[in-house]
């Protein structure tokens, strides 16, 4: 296969982390023969200092005409702790995913068995825990209408969703619940809210197109329950946009290792694949960056082109990484390997099974 | 002190277990020299039987005229699985709400040192945990103006709040975070949101008039993430209403021990206190309900009324009750102790300490 991909290192330990999923993606284009393509542009704090500007037209540019966006990360103090400045890092990734037109963040939720003793649940909890959670990303009460009377005394936001926007992610969800284990979870408040309920409507009537998948429904606040409860119940999990960053955050924290999660944030035309991890200045240029959840990116966007051998290629030479201990010090403080040193040995393990 | 107490039973174990509670009032009017008055009426699925108003005038009026009200519990299967049923029990509690105006609701967590074990979280993570929830409780988007378009397509809710919604709730946090740790941490999203926006800036101000309280401000995202990673950081914690149910009910389930949490909701009239677990129609009239959520319900009665030494005579009888092992079978299955036994135990263990 031929791809385009944009990388967009961005700030901080962006451009280090960003550098071991390349070399991942080299060796799945020579293990696998496939030829991709990579175009790097600069995005966040890096591309105010070039053009005054965090998304620059360029970089916009390049991100549209490629089939896929490698992202680092986004942000730095210079600019996030300035309360006078005009532009912000962050205002570059926001824009870009409108401009694309990402309306679906996907967020995986695994725990990896070496690392189960991290998470702050006890492991008969959390262990097996393997989940996806599909965020609407371009609508409700973010997006929606915001006042403030006059007197500054009345303010409201309006959480507002059209059949349409819901019915474009349900498809996503139920298709990746398709290739998982059969079960999509809406997580809603269809009790309470009228745009639950629109929610409950256009999903249910969609789920009838995919019979073989399970569809059940619990409320936001049970939802937060059950994600520390009994996480293992959940396969993939709909749900719109607040709903969604809420539960995504708590769930991201379960497996107790934060640097090891990667995302996709898919549109139409387009999608942009990123740790979840931010841009962490204080690590910049000292090669103790954990690089996992960049390169698990890397896989992400292979499995969003049905490139799923390739994916698993990666996913194997990481949990191998895992296990022999070749982690960065934020997994295990007595070990010495950088990030370059990790980046190579995932890299190297990548394998054709076939 | 004085007080008249309405006492409304409800359904399911609602009746058993406020008896418990209301033992322990009567060994602390014993103790303490106090008098409260007692009267009682029906609420919920007994209601709806008795009257088909799930919320009858006279319960109301004499929840009006009391100083505070005990609840039990509500809801009937004979009702809930009912799609055709036109009045559901769980009405009655929310126009009980909503006549007495009970805008703020108060969720204690805390976790028991002996039932420690019963958390999902690990040991070292939740001990000590010790705060308390105050979720506004009659605004926001739960309570805001609904929309749908007369295709069906598009739906939408409004989340508003007004400055003097937010200051009420805001001053009782403050006065409770003053007789606490000195700590409140207001969740919002103020980063998108105008109503949060507003809350930051109202809370903000009135926290000039409590010098001595520490005030500090989490993204509702970062708050699911932090009941979970460190829930020793919080005292008190002040938030809207959906982002209160969501997060008052992840921690409903830190502390292992759901039948142990008791709650109040409070307006400037009325006040009313009701234990935050079902009303289990399984287990009604077996004498196997634990009775100890509600009979801490009735301390908080207590310290609503300022009368914190009774209050803290219920808690310790409680803790020794937990320590010597006098718990109903949901805390230990080896237990044969019933609900009335261990209500008896707590009661008679009430004793003035000074
Ligand atoms: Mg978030
Ligand atoms: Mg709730």
């Amino acid at each position: 296969m031929n791809l385009n991909i944009a990388l967009l290192p961005g700030d901080g330990i962006g451009p280090e982390v960003l550098n071991q999923a390349v070399k991942c993606l080299q060796a799945v284009e020579e293990t696998f023969n496939h030829t991709f393509v990579y175009k790097e542009a600069p995005v966040g704090a890096i591309a105010i200092d070039k053009t005054g500007n965090p998304l620059p037209d360029k970089t916009l540019q390049l991100c549209k005409d490629a089939d896929a966006v490698l992202f680092g990360s986004i942000g730095d103090p210079k600019y996030d702790n300035d309360p006078k400045a005009k532009v912000r890092p962050e205002q570059g990734l926001l824009k870009l995913r409108k401009e694309l037109g990402l309306y679906t963040n996907v967020r995986p939720v695994k725990v990896f068995p070496t690392l189960i003793g991290k998470s702050p649940l006890k492991e008969e909890i959390i262990s097996g825990t393997d989940f996806t959670i599909y965020r609407e990303l371009t609508g409700g009460i973010y997006f929606g209408e915001k006042k403030l009377n006059e007197e500054g005394t009345i303010a409201s936001d309006l959480c507002e969703y059209s059949e349409k926007e819901i019915s474009r992610i349900a498809h996503l969800a139920f298709k990746a619940a398709k290739n998982r284990r059969n079960k999509l979870t809406l997580v809603d408040k269809a009790n309470v809210l009228e745009s639950s309920r629109l929610w409950r409507k256009v999903v249910t009537k969609i789920g009838e197109s995919y019979p073989e998948v399970e569809l059940d429904f619990l409320f936001v606040d049970n939802a937060a329950m059950q994600v520390i409860l009994n996480p293992n119940q959940f396969d993939v999990v709909l749900t719109e946009n607040l709903f969604g960053d809420i539960i995504s955050d708590e769930a991201s924290v379960i497996g107790g290792s934060i640097g090891l999660l990667a995302s996709a944030s898919i549109g139409d035309e387009n999608a942009l694949f990123e740790p979840i991890h931010g841009s962490y200045p204080q690590a910049k240029g000292k090669d103790i960056a954990n690089p996992v959840a960049s390169i698990l990116s890397a896989a992400m966007l292979l499995e969003h082109f049905q490139l799923f051998e390739e994916a698993m290629a990666i996913r194997e030479a990481v949990d191998k990484a895992l296990q022999k201990g070749i982690v960065t010090p934020d997994l295990d403080e007595k070990s010495n390997f950088g990030t370059n040193h990790v980046g190579d040995f995932i890299a190297d393990n990548i394998v054709d099974n076939d």
